[in-house]
């Protein structure tokens, strides 16, 4: 298998993406989030790039069964059903509901692999799951959303983490520099709740006093779903029910 | 000293190069090449990010005493004096010359950083003498040139090498996710001449068969000089004597 990772979304190469499965990875929190909610039965989740583009989609979904998620500066903003927060997202908060989640990284880097033949979504919550599903894939390019265009510790250790295990389970890899690269941060250091916390985005969470979130961002394996994005939607079919 | 690195220049934040000493890498081939010239004796090197640009410069610094250098697809372009191999740049041709340097990856980092308090060049053959001339900053943002605006491996190990080296010489460092994850990098194999020739960039020279530049690239310390980029042109005093 071919794989690489990009650290950072404007290090996509549109080209790159014909033929191959892109795997999104924003730990902190977006696809830990996404991932936990349609694990409790979430029917879909709309990512959008800003409050603007969250409230258009509202009054286009309709305001029954849809959900307003989200954060700003990581908290969640005045009028929104739920922030942001994986364990906000409970069965009886969100079963069959459609989300709209405000998230910007985390939708940017959806974004911009749409043409991937196959997007999925990862953190260490499913990284198994997601392990499984693209083990026979030819191409893989793991793209991490980062912060605001920059690089991100937690989401290149969770992308090299996701390699280690494809490794493990027998595939062989053909690494570029950065899927070298992300394997050897995975395997530096044990990927729990405390390395979390010692990232960038670890610490702007303790500050806004939400560093319970981290504990279960670190929670591996966890959920054995894999989030696909189509169409605009992460549901876990492929298919939009909307 | 709060240290961090950018992978690639599109990660920089212009905000955050004021009160900051820059430190640029661009190990196969450009900060070791220009590294090589000045400690050969170059007076300056004029960086140009295109073919077009250089022969402008050619063109108002004028033929006398003045080199032109640089690749295409790795190779010197027909009508050039120089390729961009080290090697090539001995005392006897460049000794008191100014030379303008094609070189696209390079050149764009080197421009980035411009407002920067300083700007350095290094690469693995003066990292000590680079390290001994920062050690006393408050602020360094390494910035990788990386290749094309991507990750380049090479760099990002080049970049925590030299974080490595401020340590061991007792430098307490405040590293960002980019600078711990540079340490760890480079940490995790030799540097050596193999190393480079793993790499993306590495590959691509043993494909046009400049693999012996490999060797040069990767000769730790041994030119100990520090080139400043300063006025559009590097030296080793940050004048231009032109």
């Amino acid at each position: 298998m071919k794989v690489d990772v990009r650290f950072t979304v404007p290090e996509l190469d549109s080209g790159e993406l014909n033929g191959t499965t892109a795997v999104v990875v924003d730990v902190v929190r977006a696809t830990t989030t996404l991932t936990a909610a349609l694990a409790q039965g979430a029917g879909a989740v709309f990512p959008a790039e800003s409050a603007e583009e969250a409230i258009r989609l509202l009054q286009s979904l309709g305001r029954e069964d849809t959900l307003l998620c989200g954060e700003r500066k990581g908290v969640r903003p005045e009028g929104y059903d739920l922030g942001n927060s994986p364990s906000e997202f409970t069965a009886d908060v969100v079963k069959g509901k459609r989300l709209i989640m405000a998230t910007t990284n985390g939708t940017r880097a959806l974004r911009a692999v749409e043409d991937a033949d196959r997007v999925v979504a990862a953190a260490f919550v499913n990284l198994g799951a997601v392990a499984k599903a693209i083990a026979g894939d030819d191409r893989v390019l793991v793209v991490c959303a980062g912060r605001s265009d920059q690089f991100a510790l937690e989401d290149a250790a969770c992308a090299g983490a996701l390699l280690l295990r494809l490794q493990d389970e027998g595939v062989a890899l053909e690494p570029g520099d950065g899927a070298r690269s992300a394997m050897t941060l995975a395997g530096a250091q044990p990927l729990d709740r405390d390395f979390l916390a010692s990232t960038r985005a670890g610490r702007l969470l303790v500050d806004v006093d939400l560093a319970a979130d981290l504990e279960w961002c670190a929670r591996l394996d966890t959920l054995p779903v894999v989030p696909v994005f189509e169409d605009r939607a992460v549901t876990l079919s492929g298919d939009v029910d909307d």
